[in-house]
């Protein structure tokens, strides 16, 4: 810290985000990326557009917003988009958020939400999560403020149903409902189809999970216009060419694409389903994923010790800290071939115990 | 706004960025890009990193920051990468500024930075340009609080000598100074040697312009490796992964292609030469400007008017409201073909005057 940085964050503890070695030496299974390559088109639409990269890209974000629209059902002013969904969550935070407006959410959920609540110096609460790690829901709607709910929950893959996220917009009607969708592919209905019926609800989306491009950085929100003005004048008032020309294009051709995202989402979960029985075949404990990853305990020894013991042979996994999720690892579902080099190595670490 | 917005963001007003007409319709003179497409590698080693995309980009940007490191001779924690300029700009005004610490800047300059000091709630104060629209560096080194300085200046296009920017540095050592060099390589000295001398420099740089990259959103901050690190610790709070990993890749190319970069600098320096003289001979009173843009204005009618008449005739520039400079009007420069239009459309209207 220099002596100059403002006072107002000397308590700010910023986000770390999972390990990215860049030798390409690991089985990468940390940070819920997708084992394939977005869609040939994607990358085909990115190079036709290089040549015009001089000029800036459409802070509107128009084309891109008219083809989600269609692709979701709803019209292109109720999108934003931005560069990677930590983005919208970060102007959720402060467009929704106050000292009279603390944020809630539940204690075990995407580790970013409480430094997005510091950095913009919002009060927040956390909600323990249910003893078998399911959200409590009445617990939600009972707190004051507003809420962000990772649907499927991170890291415990554990997917809310819709009646429940209803029952959440509908407890305080003057309160936002941010619903954070970025694996709710993997096997999760959402909540798009019940943005009729509550203007609290936005839902937030990314393109960095099944569609394959977490390194071209895009993420949307979804809601009423209003929010969506909201959030746009924040946008207007930080970066408003925040996402940039290639990466609009890739998006175009990723939701034309949808073959190759149904295809990777199958394979995706097919895979997670066959890690699932295999981790339970040696004795984990493997929450309900409905997500592109696990997370499992096994009482053969800690989490952080299978951490690095993983890590010594050449598997990234991610464990986290907090005292009641310590003795777990969160499991990316790779390729086939990937969770077999894993689970070679694992009974490797295990073996060599008994 | 929605009844949800925070009364935090009650007054602020977003930042209006200069039209981005989808059509490509017009002669485009008024976003300061550059009229040549970025260099031929970068878009070979952009399509060469878009198979891996599906994984997030180095979140600490550590080849990038290598290479601009030898490029400008500054140790790679020197310098923080970000999406575009403004985002370095934004972070600035919220690590160096509070209520104790205002942000100061001239009056006419960069429209943004009022916008970076409402949107992060710190108050700010306007130093007039002097009469001949030069910066008033007493005036600026009397004033308390974090200096905003775009060197050389927008939209009036003159340079600060450097001597003058080191006077500011050490007028009081208990501030940060922020100069913001967008235009620096068009005719301008870098602060980049002060920083040896002076540890509360930050400076800031962008590809948007004479690198040819508006599109694909790259920016970095330079300063001690103490600024950088309280610059880091914002950057891990809101967005981490912000710089996409096609634009990275760009990044090394163009650093790496001197020469593109080299003979288009020369290009737009002989152009915009051409261009002021075309102008003076035409009764404007030009600027002198060491950017990729001129700032003029004609006392054969208003600039508001000069500029409607443009945009009917297909010519985009840009025009800006305060009472000082409403009769003004800045030009980008572009290819030698575009000014020619340019000036055969001017020419339309201004003998249709006579």
């Amino acid at each position: 810290m220099s002596r100059y940085f403002s006072s107002r964050f000397s308590g700010l503890t910023p986000y770390v985000p999972g390990e990215q070695p860049q030798d390409q030496q690991y089985i990468k299974l940390n940070t819920n990326e997708s084992p394939y390559p977005p869609s040939p088109a994607a990358v085909e639409w990115a190079t036709a557009h290089t040549r015009s990269l001089n000029l800036y890209s459409d802070p509107e974000c128009r084309e891109l917003r008219e083809a989600l629209g269609q692709s979701l059902g709803v019209e292109p002013d109720q999108i934003m988009v931005t560069n990677g969904s930590d983005e919208v969550l970060n102007f959720a935070f402060m467009a929704f958020c106050d000292n009279e407006n603390p944020a809630v959410f539940p204690d075990i959920t995407y580790g970013f939400y409480p430094v997005f609540a510091q950095v913009n110096r919002v009060p927040y609460v956390e909600i323990p999560l249910k003893e078998d790690f399911t959200v409590d829901t009445d617990a939600l709607c009972a707190a004051e403020g507003t809420i962000f709910l990772a649907n499927p929950n991170a890291p415990t893959g554990i997917l809310l149903g819709l009646d429940e996220i209803a029952r959440m917009a509908a407890s305080r009607p003057d309160r936002v409902v941010v619903v954070d969708e970025a694996y709710i592919d993997f096997g999760g209905e959402s909540a798009l189809k019940l943005l009729d019926r509550y203007d609290n609800l936005l839902i937030t989306r990314t393109f960095s999970k099944l569609r394959a491009l977490a390194g071209g950085r895009l993420g949307y929100g979804v809601g009423s216009p209003a929010l969506m003005q909201d959030l746009n004048t924040l946008r207007y008032s930080t970066n408003p060419y925040n996402v940039n020309s290639m990466t609009l294009s890739m998006g175009l051709a990723i939701l034309r694409d949808k073959e190759t995202v149904l295809h990777n989402r199958d394979s995706i979960i097919r895979v997670r389903e066959e890690t699932e029985a295999e981790l339970k075949k040696r004795g984990f404990l493997v929450l309900p994923s409905s997500t592109n990853f696990v997370f499992a305990r096994t009482p053969a020894m800690d989490g952080a010790s299978l951490y690095q013991a993983l890590k010594a042979k050449g598997v990234l996994v991610r464990h986290f800290t907090p005292e009641r999720i310590r003795d777990f690892n969160r499991i990316t579902i790779g390729t086939r071939e990937q969770m077999q080099a894993f689970f070679r190595v694992l009974d490797e670490i295990l073996g060599g115990r008994s």
